[in-house]
């Protein structure tokens, strides 16, 4: 059994090295993406991993970001490349591989801005638990919600919570605050950024609080005219 | 002969397609890059083109940025990809093609706070002459620099210039805030970001002033292991 908050550095490295030359990603070419697209859900190991799509200058919701309002004014052009508006059954092509494959985490650990959002999506994301670091509790939601735990006692605590639910599974990241919070702490592992062919000009930043420099590996890009999608691997 | 400051859309949109087709990004592998980089030198046309190489939360230098500390504080962590290091002539690898390509260009429209940091570069940028948009005129450098030129009258005239200057060539655009001006004002025709795998969390940003949004089309990625090289086009 893997005790929650054990890291294995060396089985990680093997496993990224396999990925990468399992799946390379320039097999990748434009036109034919979709009988291209690799298999998922085998060599799952318990990692924390933010996904985000972000213009190129950075921004991850539009002004004008609240409640009522979830991700700001013109928000749905960070996330045209999901192809929901073709198909309204979770996006085609790169989209649908990448909302199945943070669809197959085991938990989500989210900042209290964005699950309030969207009232906590109902109760739950995908069927598994969430995970809310904040210094204030929440008791109306979390006693209408059994699966919403807020957690107070630090964003070490909220992951370690996050992670013995997720079990083997991932932990998906959501939130800018809280995943600065978690690179600043060492416990963010990778970072999936779809970057978005666009300048915001104005919005709400991914990166805006982070108080140290973080060197990142990259561990796979695939190439597509909507998005480039890179995976990186936090440095330790 | 074209006018200067006349737009070929349909031509430029040809050269694109038949750029994509031709120089397939795919082909490049990790570990035999050096032999892949295709030749470059043919089929240029007059554009405006800026170079930035950026961390990922969109710094291009680091903090305490100024005269006597260019680029900031650990600044050279956004260019080792060069190989300045390894050769101390000009880079390797991807270093010296982008090294090679940005120096032939024809003209170059720098931001006044970029050229006053490094003196004009002692007067001439690659032998080219340097355009600096700017509201007060910079006597001194321009009497000791024939090849330096403020441009008072808006960045419109400061971008007509260097085009005219550069012929056939293109135009290398330089500086955060000029960058944005031309943006702003549609003087802008490609980004060439060289996305570096790092989080800096402080110094100053590529885009912090554009005040409106603009729409990007990705030209071509190139997948290393030091950087993430893509070309953008501003869509009109």
């Amino acid at each position: 059994m893997r005790t929650v908050g054990q890291r294995d550095a060396k089985h990680n490295a093997a496993r990224l090295k396999k990925q990468r030359m399992s799946i390379p990603p320039f097999a990748i070419r434009r036109g034919d993406m979709e009988e291209m697209i690799p298999p998922f859900g085998e060599e799952q190991m318990s990692n924390s991993v933010l996904y985000m799509s972000m213009s190129l200058d950075g921004y991850i919701a539009g002004p004008d970001d609240r409640p009522g309002n979830p991700g700001g004014d013109r928000f749905m052009r960070l996330h045209d490349w999901y192809g929901f508006q073709e198909s309204n059954a979770g996006g085609t092509g790169w989209g649908a591989h990448f909302m199945a494959e943070s669809q197959a985490t085991g938990a989500v650990l989210a900042g209290r801005r964005t699950v309030e959002q969207v009232d906590h999506w109902g109760g739950d994301s995908h069927g598994v638990p969430i995970f809310v670091p904040s210094h204030r509790p929440n008791p109306e939601a979390t006693a209408k919600y059994p699966l919403v735990t807020y957690v107070t006692n630090g964003i070490e605590s909220a992951m370690a919570q996050a992670k013995a639910a997720a079990g083997d599974r991932n932990v998906l990241v959501l939130g800018a605050y809280t995943a600065q919070q978690a690179l600043k702490a060492g416990l963010l592992d990778e970072l999936q950024i779809h970057q978005i062919p666009v300048l915001f000009g104005a919005g709400r930043r991914m990166f805006d609080v982070l108080p140290q420099r973080v060197e990142l590996e990259i561990v796979k890009v695939i190439d597509t005219p909507d998005a480039t999608h890179i995976r990186y691997r936090v440095k330790r």
